[in-house]
């Protein structure tokens, strides 16, 4: 993690200077949040805690940043004395790492004076939308492929370095079984694999002997790429006499496919496998995968075992950010106390949600999920007992519920400035991930044109908002 | 830079243990390039050339890393052994970074052994890919915006610190004139830049007080963020109130939109400004701004000064990788020489392009660019004398031209493992990047559906690689 708070928009410095001039540099509450699942899909896995608790708490000024914002001749000697001394001492609350999330509702809530809040928020961004939109992609790509076993292929393809480490990271939490990036493997514990490139078969005279080699070297570990010449051809009789020695031996293999029409090939190729006798030979597949690509193959009955997923699950894909954003939402009043704002917007989805909140998530009977609620923080959600619930910006249309159980999502993480717990261990955030998915109506999950699940406002938190609202319009 | 190598693909170091084993780790020659520009644009523009350097100089295998792999019980302690010395002390051949590039023409050319071509392959393109699609992604937004003045605003929406930070390098490179990511200006010497955020204006009684007090703090440097609540109501009464004092002492200043109709508001806001006499505050637009909207926004007359650019101009937006690939070109042969290797495909543009190649450029008398030539290593292109070339995947196509002048692109970088200069000023990269689009006829340069710009084969290299295709089918 890189923790240079000079990694942070250039205004919240300038704004920064501006607030410790002018005593402005009071207690605030900034909210993250994002406004719209992305993929059009129905949810988000919020992703990033462990390595944003960790960048905040070693957050520090170097000599040299202090002397590079000196140089740029805007910053007072006292301010810049100020920042030599920087650390952040905010609290911060978050939902647990792995979680399900949803539009509106805030991921993280931070409560620190302007200044601190301000630096980070440019960190927190990057660091919380990024691994967000991956473990969302990566869950949208293992659900589509009815939880089978992806492999996270994407280095090559991420955004830089941090693009490939945190993507392989946030992979693993979305679903992925495993990277093909050997230093992610070692630096987060996540399984590492992979099978073999075109060059190691055009080293080879051909791919009979490029195959043989290869399983003499790695009798446990073979994945044959079929398809550097031709794939029914030479590729899959190269990889039956591999395999075929292999099995042999008691062992066994796989082919990989990396081009051309994947549905056809593997059918084909499953034939040819198993009319030579090796019907627990594996398939991989791979080659520009997306999770509507892997549905239409599950669903078109594609014989396949592995999926090696890349470019789409490291970046995205065509939806290469998370919008979430950081906004302001409690400042402290004239009489030293949080008092609760609101920015409202000409695109009423951009009006934020006034006060300090909690996210609450409420249960069926069965255990499932119905809807989560934005509260005022110290407004409890009682169970078993029916309340209302108002829509967040259609302030007309509501519903009432009566939770079997309902669990507070933003639990404290930070307190003044230290993290509250040891990093948890990523299989067990990703063990947390897999297992909301049966705990929700797959609905909501569909890869296309979902069911919205509701996030709604209390009847305290609507009265606030609509209170804000009347209050703008009689000023106007 | 990080310069791990364990900053792999897992096979790469499977494969390197099998090239070790057998006496396989001979000399290699590989290609990077892509094939097909991005954003379905005409050109790319080449960036990632010094950190690639850098990260290839400095490469090792730490006491740890080799116990990781140790760990994993599938690589031998002698091979081992050879990884703890491991350095990269090959040769790199490639194009000037900043140059604009075509497909299918090589942008790198490396020469080494088996093993560290293969160890470096996917931090190769890694870096390059992920440079070159910003780069290019920038100089659209730029050539959209008829070369106006772009901010990098995109810290936030980043994928991860390095997807931040190589971001801001290469948007600089493609045409940004500044950035807003603090550490980036450190690193790089980008100029920095940035305006004010909502929480600003929040963080004060209202928009009058807030904008007064900002430019009291900085009065060389006040753009006013306008559309907390209502832009065409307080938003712009309050910047002309405060932009009023300003002008008073001889100042300009900014308004800044951030949402809603930009077209609408910011003529709206123009005139507000203009009838308020201050004809010379200038206007400043973002919100998730593509080279489509920026173009459409100029060919309006929307009258607007400084454009800020986030999400698409540092993740590529809706396309978020530059498909570049490394492939084989030749290997040692029984002979100890290097011989031209192809590889096959059922995807004709899948096809490569055999053999140790260098890139021409040709020009005309008016040293405008005509076409680009893969030609093979020692083959001369002749100014003056009319020559024939020919499609690269349609062979039947061809034409004949006499270039004026002709410019070998791939120079020497490296050469056994160190770099043959000190990296060159971003502001030179930057530069350099720029004057190429005085020399292209903008027809190559359009948004949407440009003019497909030549990159032939000389009759040299479609003989050889016709030959490979004849012998392959001879064999099937």
């Amino acid at each position: 993690m890189n923790a240079n708070p000079l990694f942070t928009d250039f205004y919240e410095l300038t704004m920064a200077q501006g607030y410790w001039k002018k005593g402005l540099n009071t207690q605030t509450v900034f909210d993250m949040f994002f406004r719209r699942p992305p993929f059009g899909g129905g949810f988000s896995v919020f992703a990033g805690l462990d390595p944003l608790l960790d960048t905040l708490e070693n957050l520090r000024f170097g000599t040299d940043d202090i002397e590079y914002l000196s140089s740029l001749g805007i910053f007072e000697r006292g301010f810049l004395d100020y920042l030599s001394g920087f650390r952040f001492t905010g609290d911060v609350l978050a939902m647990k790492e792995g979680s399900l999330a949803f539009p509106n509702e805030p991921l993280v809530r931070v409560h620190a004076n302007a200044i601190e809040a301000s630096v980070i928020e440019g960190l927190l961004l990057n660091i919380v939308n990024f691994q967000t939109l991956i473990a969302t992609k990566t869950a949208r790509i293992w659900l589509a492929s009815r939880r089978g076993s992806l492999m996270e292929f994407g280095l090559r393809r991420a955004q830089g370095f941090d693009g490939a480490m945190s993507a392989s990271r946030a992979a693993y939490i979305g679903g992925a079984a495993g990277t093909s990036n050997t230093l992610a493997g070692k630096t987060w514990g996540i399984p590492v694999m992979g099978t073999m490139a075109h060059a190691w078969v055009m080293s080879h005279p051909d791919e009979k002997t490029a195959f043989n080699a290869y399983a003499e070297q790695y009798p446990d570990k073979s994945v044959f790429l079929s398809d550097t010449y031709d794939t029914l051809g030479s590729g899959i009789e190269a990889a039956i006499d591999a395999g075929k020695k292999l099995a042999g031996k008691g062992k066994n293999f796989g082919v990989r496919l990396d081009s051309g029409d994947i549905q056809y090939l593997s059918v084909a190729v499953r034939k040819a496998l198993d009319e030579a006798g090796l019907t627990k030979a594996t398939i991989t597949v791979s080659n520009e995968l997306t999770e509507e690509i892997v549905e239409s193959l599950v669903l078109n009955g594609s014989p396949i075992d592995f999926w090696g997923v890349g470019t789409h699950m490291v970046t995205g894909g065509s939806e290469s950010s998370l919008t979430g954003v950081y906004k302001l939402s409690a400042k402290t009043g004239a009489d030293g106390r949080l008092e609760p704002v609101m920015k409202l917007s000409e695109n009423p989805e951009k009006a934020t949600n006034p006060g300090v909140k909690q996210v609450w998530r409420l249960y069926n009977e069965d255990g499932s999920m119905e809807a989560d609620i934005l509260a005022l923080e110290g407004e409890e959600i009682k169970t078993g007992r029916e309340m209302r619930y108002f829509h967040p910006t259609n302030q007309g249309q509501s519903f009432t519920f009566a939770p079997a159980s309902a669990e507070a999502l933003l639990q404290p993480a930070m307190r003044a400035g230290k993290r509250l717990r040891a990093p948890a261990p990523l299989a067990e955030i990703r063990a947390w991930a897999g297992a909301q998915f049966d705990r929700i109506d797959p609905t909501y999950l569909r890869i296309l044109n979902p069911h919205v699940y509701k996030v709604s406002l209390t009847e305290n938190l609507r009265d606030m908002k609509c209170g804000f609202i009347a209050e703008y319009g009689r000023q106007k």
